[in-house]
């Protein structure tokens, strides 16, 4: 899907882990599609059906001899049913990752900000699955996700990393201003765009949802501790 | 094989790809099997054979519909030929790719420093194809082989990357001192080390295996003019 945020996810799962040499990694297949019809226009425009193009990966994915899925996308897990039906694999949730890098990072409750896709935030993937375990959501309104956080995440892939700063920083510290007690970066991109800027002066923990799901995959495969 | 190197292959495969959106990127999958056997063991330690898990890989990507294949691994290239006759797939040569950056930085000739692993340059990998475009290479001697190149390729699949730094920049320095008009880096874990330090500082030109070979898929693929 976003090639840059699956790069990175590769990435990122190589430097969380605890290695010497190369024979101490996880072995990990990519299927990099980024031809996969765009989630957000899917569920809110009436666009192409994203979800057998994610099948497909999945399949392909299984093929390969993978034992789990790992989908760094937020909004792609608007179809995490229909993706975890087509498998015997278990499927990592990327929402779960945040709520347990949240847990991890000692807030396990309160009022969390989530800035994510217009799609991902019209499906309430975030809302519902941390409202479940004790949090509240705030997100960014209509005219902030238009203004900042959607034109944000298009610049990422259209590789203009360094321009995607100040839009999705000034989100985040809207919603830090609306009381949050931390932000989760609910779209894989925007954790690309807010460490181009310096994002320690945004003030609060900011939840990369690319390392919280890179995080569980190495839990699922033994190399870090459950 | 090295996977930070491989997931960087990912991200500048993206990074250098002319986009605007997702869908203007190159579907592309990652085999990423760091269990692969040690190349350089394999060839001047009598290690195990890495050719069945290279051909694992490729026939692991052919299934997955691949048109084309690059390996971000130098050592690996040692096993070529036995690569490519396991495929009808073209398998993209890192030795040509570089030699084609060589010449688009303006190097058409003259004294080549390469550095790579001790298996890279026993088997003459970069020797025989440079020379043979009228290139002549230095390599690091055997002392500074086994102090600056090896402990810091040994570093960046360690995952400690700005500690490499400094043993591949004294190694590039000194290459530059015995005439080179450019380094290659001839395997794709050094750019990684060098990236992390002040690699300008070094004053030659840089030849990034991982980036000429990026560049040589994007002309395959036909999204970079050939």
């Amino acid at each position: 899907m976003g090639p840059l945020a699956s790069a990175q996810f590769m990435l990122r799962l190589t430097l969380l882990t605890p290695a010497t040499r190369d024979q101490d990694h996880l072995p990990a297949v990519l299927w990099s599609d980024p031809r996969v019809p765009d989630r957000t226009a899917a569920r809110l425009a009436g666009g192409e059906d994203p979800l057998p193009w994610l099948a497909r990966g999945i399949l392909g994915l299984e093929a390969a001899g993978c034992g789990a899925i790992a989908i760094p996308c937020n909004t792609a897990h608007g179809w995490y049913e229909g993706m975890a039906t087509a498998t015997n694999l278990p499927v990592l949730h990327i929402v779960d990752a945040a709520a347990e890098e949240l847990a991890r990072q000692g807030i396990p409750n309160g009022r969390i900000g989530v800035m994510g896709t217009a799609g991902t935030l019209a499906m309430r993937l975030y809302q519902e699955r941390l409202e479940g375990r004790g949090y509240a959501c705030i997100v960014p309104d209509e005219a902030e996700m238009a203004s900042l956080v959607s034109p944000g995440i298009a610049l990422v892939k259209a590789n203009r990393v360094a321009e995607a700063y100040p839009p999705l920083a000034e989100a985040a510290r809207n919603l830090r201003a609306r009381g949050a007690a931390a932000v989760v970066l609910g779209c894989t991109e925007i954790p690309l765009g807010i460490q181009a800027g310096p994002h320690a002066e945004i003030g609060l923990p900011l939840i990369d949802t690319i390392d919280a799901l890179a995080l569980a995959a190495l839990r699922w495969s033994g190399h870090l501790p459950a």
